[in-house]
C-alpha cells in the first residue's frame, strides 16, 4: 500500500539476500522508520517487542528469521532452536508456529548446504502468498460489502474495526482492511470507525495512519464507544482480523474484540472475521480454554507513548505511580457471535463442519 | 475520604460563606490542586471543563453556584439565568437539573432579600444529604457483597468498576465505591478491577488514585480487558454509577458501560448500578432514545494528558495529526442487562414497577 503516495510492502529484502527490512511500527504514526535485520536474534526481538506485529506479518518475519539463521548455521539443532525461540516470542498467534513449522518441514528434509538458499526462497514465497491470500480475502469481503451497501440505499457503508488487521499487520493489503481497500478502490463509499485499541493503540496509531495514507474516510473512537454507535444504528458491519481460530470457529484476537462481538450480536450488526487459512488451528476446539492468552507488561497499561506539541515522542505515565495493572493482550470471541469468516477461499460460517470442509478444500491440489 | 491520610470531602466551603473549594480533578493523579470558586461563572466553568465531575458532585456544585449568584443578584431573572447556564454545562446527568430545580423551587418562593442565606444553607443541606445517601448505598451494597463473598468461599471478592463513581464523583464515599469502602472497612476482602475509562481516563486517574489512598487492593486494566476477565471467571460482580436512569430502568452512564453490561450478562456476572434517587428521571421511559448523549471534543480522543519521566504533566498526541474523532461521552445500558439498582432506600430490580414504588417510598414523610 501507499506511504506518502509511494507503494511499498510492510517487509522487504536486500537484493543480496542477507537482510530483511521492516517498519518499526512502535514509532508510528509519529515516525516512519525502516530497520534492517540480519540476524535471527534481531528478528526474534523485532517480533517480541512488536516492531513487527499482526499474525500474518509475524509469520513471514519468522520465516525470514529462520532463513537468516540458515546463513549462519543450517544444522538441524540450529533450526530447532530458531523455531523454539521464534514461537515463544508471541504465544497467541498461530501463524508464528505455522510459518516456522513450514520452514522446518522443508529444510530438515534437505542437506544443510542447500538450506540457506532454499529458506530464503521459501520465505519469499510465503510473503508473496500472503499478498495473494489478502487480495483474495479482499475480493470475497468486497462481495459482502456490496450486498450490505445495496441494503444501505447507497449511503456510505459504516464499518467498524478493532486493532490493526491492515496492511501493516500483513505483507500487503491487510486482512480486515483488504475488503475496505477493495471497496474504496472501486468507488463503493465506505467510512471506517477505528477503535483506538488500548493499551497499545494499534487503531489510533496504525489503522488511522494507514487508512489516512490510502485516503479512506475514517473516524477514531475510544474502544468504549462502539457499542453506543451500534445501538444508534451507526455501524453496518464489524470487520476484524484474528490471531488463532479454533476448529469450531472461536476467534482469538486482540483484547476487546469479544466486547464488540457482543454489541454487534445485541444490535443485529453482522460481525465478520477476516481469516487467512494460516490462522485456522484445527488442533484446538474450545477457544476459550485452549487459546493461550499472552500477558504483556503492566507498563503498556500505565504508560503511553505520544507526541508533544513540540514534536518530541515520549512516554507519559497515566496512573498514580506504583499502580498495578493487568494486561491480557487477546481475548476469544465464541463462534456463536461470529457472522462469518472471510478466508481466501470464500466466506464460511463459524462452525466445525464448515471449517473442516474449508480445510479440506485448502488441501486439494489446485 | 482520605488524601494522604487526612479525611476530606471533594467540596468544602469558606466559613465566611462566600466561596466554595473544589479539587481540580483534571490534575489528578499528578497534582492535588484545590481551587476557590466565588462566582457562578466559575462554577459553571468548573462543571463544563470537568474540574468537578460525577453526577452527584456536579449537582451539589450547581447548588453552590446558585447560592454564590444569590449574593450578587438574587432576582428571579438572575436565578432563572443561573439555572439555564448550569443545566447546559453537562447535558446527560440529570442531577444538574434536579439540583438547580430544587434550589429555584425554594428560592423563588421567598423574598429576594432572604435568598442568599437560604441558598447557602440549602446547598449545604444537599451536600450533607449526598453524604448520607452514599452511606446508605454503601450499607445496602455491602449486604450484597457479603452474600457474594459467602458464595465465593472467602476468597477476595473480585469487583469490576467503570469510570469513577467514587468519592471524587460525590461529596464523600462515592456511589459505586461506597459498598467497596464499607466492605474494606469491615474487613471483607475485596479486589477491584479498575477500567481505565478512555478517553478521559477517570478510572486510571481518579478511581485508581482514590482506591490507593484508602488502601483498597485494585488493578488497572484497559477497557478492552473486562470481557475477557469475566469469561475467565475473574469477576464476581460489576458495580458502576449512573448519570440518569429512566422510569423503566435504562441506565445512562459513562461511555463503555453498556459493553461491560453485555459481557456481565453473557457470563452470568451480576451487574449492579449504584443509583442515588436524585439520578432517577421518571419523566423518561426509553433511555436509548430519550437520554441526551453529550458529545465532547475530538481532542479528548486524539490527545491525552500524562506525566513525563521528569515529572512534567503535559498533553501528547496519540493519532496522526489531523485525524478526526467522535467522542460520545455516555451510553445507555438497557434495563434487561441490569441485575439491580442500589439506591439509598435499598436494592431494586431495574423495571418500571419497582422504580415507581421506590419513588413513591421516597416521597413518603420519614
Amino acid at each position: 500500500m501507499k506511504v506518502d503516495g509511494i507503494g511499498r510492502r510492510s517487509l522487504h529484502i536486500d537484493p543480496a539476500g542477507d537482510a530483511v527490512w521492516v517498519i518499526d511500527q512502535r514509532r508510528l504514526p509519529f515516525d516512519f522508520d525502516v530497520r534492517r535485520l540480519t540476524l535471527l536474534a534481531e528478528v526474534q526481538r523485532a517480533i517480541a517487542e512488536m516492531w513487527v506485529r499482526g499474525a500474518p506479518l509475524i509469520g513471514v518475519a519468522a520465516a525470514y528469521g529462520i532463513a537468516l539463521e540458515c546463513r549462519r548455521d543450517a544444522s538441524d539443532a540450529a533450526l530447532h532452536a530458531a523455531k523454539a525461540s521464534l514461537d515463544a516470542a508471541r504465544p497467541t498467534a498461530v501463524n508464528l508456529a505455522w510459518a516456522s513449522a513450514r520452514m522446518l518441514g522443508l529444510l530438515l528434509a534437505m542437506p544443510p548446504a542447500e538450506r540457506a538458499a532454499a529458506a530464503w526462497q521459501e520465505a519469499g514465497a510465503m510473503a508473496d502468498e500472503d499478498v495473494r491470500v489478502n487480495q483474495a480475502i479482499g475480493r470475497h469481503g468486497l462481495a459482502l460489502l456490496r450486498t450490505l451497501s445495496q441494503r444501505n440505499g447507497g449511503r456510505p457503508l459504516q464499518l467498524l474495526t478493532h486493532c490493526n488487521a491492515g496492511w501493516l499487520a500483513t505483507v500487503d493489503w491487510g486482512t480486515a482492511t483488504a475488503p475496505i481497500y477493495a471497496a474504496h478502490a472501486e468507488g463503493l463509499p465506505v467510512h471506517v470507525w477505528v477503535d483506538e485499541t488500548r493499551p497499545r493503540n494499534q487503531g489510533a496509531a496504525l489503522t488511522a495512519w494507514e487508512l489516512g495514507q490510502q485516503g479512506v474516510p475514517h473516524t477514531l473512537i475510544a474502544d468504549n464507544a462502539g457499542g453506543h454507535l451500534m445501538q444508534r444504528g451507526q455501524v453496518d458491519a464489524v470487520i476484524v482480523g484474528c490471531d488463532r481460530v479454533s476448529a469450531r470457529g472461536d476467534v482469538g484476537n486482540k483484547i476487546g474484540t469479544y466486547l464488540k462481538a457482543l454489541a454487534a450480536h445485541d444490535n443485529g450488526v453482522p460481525f465478520y472475521v477476516a481469516m487467512p487459512l494460516s490462522t485456522l488451528d484445527l488442533s484446538i476446539q474450545d477457544g476459550m480454554t485452549e487459546v493461550r492468552i499472552e500477558q504483556r507488561s503492566e507498563r503498556e497499561v500505565t504508560h503511553l507513548w505520544g507526541r508533544t506539541r513540540g514534536g518530541e515522542v515520549l512516554e507519559v505515565e497515566l496512573a498514580p505511580t506504583g499502580t498495578r495493572a493487568a494486561n491480557p493482550a487477546f481475548d476469544v470471541t465464541p463462534a456463536r457471535l461470529v457472522t462469518g469468516l472471510i478466508s481466501e477461499l470464500g466466506v464460511v460460517p463459524a462452525n466445525a463442519t464448515a471449517l473442516a470442509a474449508l480445510a479440506a478444500q485448502a488441501r486439494e491440489p489446485t
